[in-house]
């Protein structure tokens, strides 16, 4: 069945959670999508792969960018969406409906209603957000099709409860190593404990004190944490190598090198390999569109924690928030839900700013 | 290929080390032993599982039980076997050589060869000796067949230096946990983190001074080790569960309550699962067939550390050494290997005191 632009936000937000897009399936619902939008008069769509563009060309002095990622992570046992009341408050729930089919099914609105906008809009929706960067639907796209970038600001509709989250923290992966010496555990002392020399390891992360950092007016809280630890052959030896995999989140302030110099600051004298590391995005809220914009839905930006892909946007150069219902705490939850006031709030508010703007 | 006992106790050593048996994967070895040793006259073979029973009903005045595990620790690109000199020592390299390949080979020969010993002998080969207790051939030898284990003295081929090693420390596991509360790493704050609330956990481990305890004469050293560390679900997540499995050897002297009271000692404050507890053997040398064996092998009685399958038979009121070839601090090491002369030693002593006992 297609799906229905015409229809509230709410009931296209059923519908697309509805249709299930973990990722790397999402071929299903991008072809509904692009079916329900390739016939419009005012749009030019373009697909690549199961990443859908739609924008307009009305010559306006300023182009937006506005994207969302369809795919979600995996279902378990929360879908099909159902109506719920949480505290007096209706919400859908469902796997996606935070993270963030509530927020593409604004934009598919929007995209479809809006077919004079004050700026010239770039809808994009995109694949594999949820999984490594590699596959990321938005990152292929600007490699492809840098042309379709150009943007004078970005919106990604990531659920932000509504308010507008600027900019992301940088994330750092990093496995600190100890090692040892073999040897049966019952002549512990012939040896040598890879996993009691990782003592320090654990304790300074125990003691370490995330700084709160402000960058262009917002307050980022850092993290430093072990997110895996390993060591060990068999029960009756003693360990040669111990493992601790670290993330490190970093405020946009911070380059990845200075990043990297923190962490292998704070594990001096250990074996650190660095695996993996993504520089945040600074707020971007110094941009005139980029106050017009929060003034128009009348929020209060705040700073997003979670990396997300407005740090791509923001490498380009483009200032780029997240705008989207849904509370991020309750993102691959099992009980995710979303307050239905949430989505038509976040519809208004896009709506007032694309029209009046 | 059969196994050829008229060879050489390292040939033997060295054809049976190439055959891989880990724990769990000895049926392939326990077969090629029972064919070697099924169709000799004056042995009444039995088999159980992979474990395998062979010995002689001469009527002699004395039984002696002796007994060999056939599994090894995980093969670590240390097989197949090679001759190599240490030292100007002509040696056999690879995993089993110590523990206890070379042991078992000597054995073998012997139960082949001696054909009207001076003592009715029970030969017996076990498997997953390696691994927890729940599993050990030998320990559910004696669960189904009690009978097989009417002996008078117990002679172990466990790695002793070609020295005879008396009673052993006991063992024992416990897995020291700590929880905390899933959250996304990017929000860290709301989550609380299992691995890092474990570091007091290896500060203790690595404080911990081990004592040394007299027990017939003999000193017994103790040990307080991680064996083993786990935690963590995903790159993104912040753990909810750390677990540290530590492993206490003790003296002889101590009970098994004694030795969880000591462990939850150090650990208290956490939560503390003990998962295996085996006691240690006092070395039973007053015996007086214990001390004719210890003379006419011309050794000096030593302190065995590692706990061995000695306690079993200790357990059942049998005097029980440790004697067999291998340095048992090569034992599990990737640099395993045995003196070719300690093979030879060994079954010199081994066979003279069998013929003329």
């Amino acid at each position: 069945m297609p799906l229905d632009l015409t229809a509230s936000a709410a009931d296209i937000t059923r519908a697309i959670c509805d249709i299930p897009s973990e990722s790397g399936s999402e071929a299903h619902l991008a072809d509904l999508i692009e079916e329900s939008i390739r016939g419009l008069a005012h749009l030019e769509v373009i697909r690549e792969g199961n990443t859908i563009v739609a924008r307009t060309h009305l010559g306006r002095a300023q182009r937006v960018a506005i994207a969302g990622h369809i795919d979600t992570v995996p279902i378990n046992g929360n879908v099909p969406t159902r109506d719920v009341e949480v505290d007096g408050v209706p919400m859908i729930w469902g796997r996606g409906t935070v993270d963030m089919k509530a927020g593409v099914a604004v934009q598919l609105k929007l995209a479809a209603e809006l077919v004079e906008p004050a700026v010239d809009i770039t809808w994009m929706w995109y694949d594999n957000e949820e999984v490594e960067a590699a596959r990321n639907g938005l990152k292929l796209l600007a490699e492809s099709r840098p042309d379709l970038f150009q943007a004078d600001f970005a919106i990604l509709g990531e659920p932000s409860n509504g308010e507008v989250e600027g900019g992301c923290n940088g994330t750092l992966r990093a496995v600190v190593r100890t090692t040892g010496v073999r040897a049966h555990s019952a002549r512990a002392w012939i040896g040598e404990n890879a996993i009691h020399r990782a003592a320090p390891i654990l304790a300074r992360l125990a003691e370490y004190r995330p700084r709160e950092i402000a960058v262009d007016g917002l307050d980022y809280r850092e993290g430093l944490n072990a997110v895996r630890i390993s060591g060990g052959i068999a029960g009756n030896v003693i360990p040669d190598l111990c493992e601790v995999e670290v993330n490190y989140r970093f405020a946009p302030s911070r380059s990845a090198a200075a990043a990297e110099a923190h962490v292998r600051n704070v594990f001096v004298g250990f074996d650190v390999e660095i695996t993996d590391v993504a520089e945040g995005a600074r707020p971007g809220l110094d941009a005139p569109i980029a106050q017009e914009f929060v003034t128009a839905v009348g929020a209060t930006p705040k700073p997003k924690y979670g990396w997300t892909d407005v740090a791509r946007f923001s490498a380009l150069g483009i200032p780029a928030v997240n705008y989207g219902p849904g509370d991020p705490h309750l993102a691959h939850h099992d009980e995710e839900r979303v307050p239905i006031a949430q989505i038509t709030a976040t519809e208004d508010g896009l709506r007032s700013w694309l029209r009046g703007a």
